[in-house]
């Protein structure tokens, strides 16, 4: 993904934790130039003998140039760290965390001080940052003209997505891959934990798991097509009434090997839920409406 | 997976249902002497067309062959299927969903009847079974004996994986696999909720779910050398009090989005136990020994 042949382009990224440093190196190794500011100003050093420009305020690290990228530990970094700087004809990329809402807003106050503004989320972890077919990416979602003109340059540490005007899209596609696979590790967690204290060596089974749950990962796109046409019974090869019947082997087994099932339990009894409303019929489907339509 | 060069085989199946019908289905495409017996009879018929023999009683189709596989509902319909059949000789091939504990008591069941004892679990719904490519297969567990003289003929329906002498090693991968996948679905379920009322296609984020899983479950492994070395710190590079720290814009984008979080607070609550006991520096491995340590 790394695009070596992007022209050098001169921009400027504010905080330089793991993954702000990461995108510094990736961006001077690609030959462009970077002029950077960290509230930690030892952080720089490393960066400064690579060829970055330091500069000593954020407020002067924007004024050296028209793209500001900005990855600070959270929104309200964000907004304390750019309080004194002009951001009039500014583009402002902010790769900070933060959740839909906050970019949301981020994206309206950038725009009532004259900037350009695009959210980024994202999915990787430093160490892949700037590697070529690592997969690392980011989403963005804002100001389109501002991703077209920038594309190149900001292709470089990682892949970009553009997911859409809306600035919290960004942030939404993020949490929304996160959350999928902090599910999927509940439940690895959850196979590992039944095997624990059996003669089964972990590697054996971590590549049955891989292997089924990349087989598994297919029915996403059945899934999108229920949610799409509304019906949910629409491809099912293993309906609810079957899988509620099927969950008490899944339960009794962790019962046996002394695992707590609370991982499994919630999906479980959305389920059952969805079942006790009529819906034996459909695929598990039904319980993305269960969650959605839940009073905050 | 389908294995068309073995030899031609006499057999003997009880029960039926989806399940069963295609593995009969596959036998007799297969050219295999198929002998079979359901409790309700009718359920017979389209296969006595295709070549079956149908036996009036299970325990006459248990003394038509020495392989004798069987496919009913539950643990208590095989006792009650094979209460009158002779299984003196006999290598029984139990493919009904079991616990391993359910297995592992049916195997000494068997072995006092004079048979020899091969536990199922089938990785695999219906429409797979029999198709080469479709990536079904089945666990076994129990004799190694009994499994290698009827290999090629438990593979003609469905791929045949050897796990263990243990009988209950088949149901505890299958459980385990299984609990995964549903770890994953609720995973998937919560992100699709936090779209739902957007403007993004279901479709789309399908696509980058299931790229996202597909990568991140290559994770399992690391997961496993940490469970073999004990080391939880090994090769970390997101450790938990990142994760623990990062946890907060999930469950923050969930409440804007007027998503419940039920599915992803149970893992999150056993990230922050782990943490609380000074883990922070480790993986989520330790999740794992939460869940076993638990008491019934």
């Amino acid at each position: 993904m790394t695009e070596n042949t992007v022209e050098p382009t001169s921009l400027t990224l504010l905080g330089l934790g793991a993954m702000g440093a990461a995108f510094a190196r990736a961006w001077l190794a690609a030959g462009h130039s970077l002029t950077v500011w960290n509230r930690t100003a030892s952080r720089a050093e490393p960066l400064a003998a690579d060829g970055a420009a330091v500069a000593a305020t954020a407020a002067g690290a924007v004024a050296a140039n028209r793209l500001v990228v900005v990855c600070l530990l959270d929104d309200d970094s964000v907004e304390e760290a750019l309080a004194g700087a002009d951001l009039t004809g500014r583009d402002l990329v902010n790769l900070t965390t933060s959740t839909p809402g906050q970019a949301r807003a981020r994206a309206e106050w950038a725009r009532g001080r004259g900037a350009r503004f695009l959210d980024g989320g994202i999915m990787a972890v430093p160490p892949m940052v700037g590697v070529p077919g690592s997969g690392a990416y980011c989403f963005y979602s804002g100001s389109r003209d501002l991703f077209d003109d920038h594309r190149g340059v900001l292709a470089v540490p990682a892949g970009a997505r553009y997911v859409g005007e809306d600035a919290g899209f960004a942030a939404l596609h993020d949490v929304a891959l996160l959350s999928a696979m902090y599910g999927m590790f509940a439940g690895i967690s959850h196979a590992f934990a039944l095997i624990r204290e059996e003669d089964i060596a972990p590697k054996d089974l971590a590549s049955l798991i891989a292997e089924w749950l990349n087989a598994m990962t297919g029915s996403v796109h059945l899934t999108a097509e229920q949610l799409q046409s509304g019906d949910y019974t629409k491809g099912v090869v293993s309906n609810l009434a079957m899988q509620v019947a099927g969950k008490t082997t899944l339960l009794r087994t962790a019962e046996e090997q002394g695992v707590s099932p609370e991982l499994l339990t919630p999906f479980f009894a959305l389920m059952e839920r969805r079942l006790a409303g009529g819906h034996g019929a459909e695929d598990t489907t039904g319980v993305i409406d269960l969650l959605a339509c839940t009073p905050a």
